[in-house]
Parts: C-alpha cells; sequence; structure tokens
C-alpha cells in the first residue's frame, strides 16, 4: 500500500485516525483511507473524526465506492463492496 | 423521508435492493441510499448491488458523507457519521 493510502481494519477507531494526523504533519497533503466490507463505516468514521476534531480546514472527497472480488474462505470468489475516502489539507 | 430516499437500517439487505429496484420501475429516476453509523457498509452494499446485478447502466454519486448529532440513550448527544449515495438511471 502506498504511503499515502491508510487501510481502515480491525485496529481501534483512533489508531487510524493517528495515522492519519502523523501523515499531514510529515507533510503528505492528500491522504486517502480506504476501506472494504464490515469496515467501511469505520472508514467514514476516520474521516469524519479527521475532519471535526483534527483538521477542520480538511477537504474530503470525491469519495468512491466499488466491487472487489476476493477469495472466500470456503474457496471460490465472492464480491465485497470498497470505499476510498480521499482526505486533502 | 422523501419517497426518492431509502434509509437503510436493520432489515435484511436485499430487502433493501429490493425497494431500489421496485422505486426506479415505478419510473423514479434517482434515489438516495442513506445510512448512519453501522449501517454505513450496508448502505455501500445496496449501491453496489444494485448496480451489479440490476441496473448496469445507473450512475453512482456524488457519495456524500458527514456527521448527525444524536440523542444517546443515557442522555446527551453522540455523533455518528452519515452517507448519503444517489442512484440514478
Amino acid at each position: 500500500m502506498a504511503e499515502n493510502e491508510i487501510l481502515v481494519g480491525k485496529k481501534p477507531l483512533m489508531s487510524y485516525v493517528l495515522a492519519v494526523i502523523t501523515q499531514f504533519s510529515d507533510g503528505t497533503s492528500e491522504i486517502t483511507v480506504k476501506a472494504r466490507g464490515n469496515t467501511i463505516s469505520k472508514a467514514v468514521d476516520v474521516a469524519q473524526i479527521v475532519k471535526n476534531k483534527f483538521a477542520k480546514d480538511a477537504k474530503i472527497g470525491p469519495v468512491n465506492i466499488d466491487t472487489a472480488e476476493v477469495e472466500a474462505k470456503e474457496g471460490g470468489k465472492i464480491n465485497v463492496s470498497t470505499i476510498e475516502i480521499p482526505i486533502s489539507k
């Protein structure tokens, strides 16, 4: 995953918020928060908390939603929804 | 809620997909799928299934994410993330 992308998974919400804030303070001007499946809601929370609490001048969007094929545990492929949320400041 | 809005909640995924498809076949040309909190992931699934399986010519977006204040059960207010996904055909 590229340095300016953050994939939201099972860690606590605030660890992803911190990752975004850290990259902004390292000089990155645009970060894309990504997620798939059940963590999509958490990715939206990350973007909103960054904007509301830490970087009120940040711009969010355009948000992109899509579908990806992943290998199922039982074999075969299943579709999962994905989201990409760019945050820039 | 307006006729061309669908709020995704606790019902099964496919009941929201069916609601979108039904409104399209009743002649509605743009429907907004909305959700807040944990159901945001399900709203993205609804939009993607409508597009991938039932209305391949549909356009999705621009997706809007925001924060709303809701009354907490314990009293006081809490913030929840929201999403609005317009689907047009």
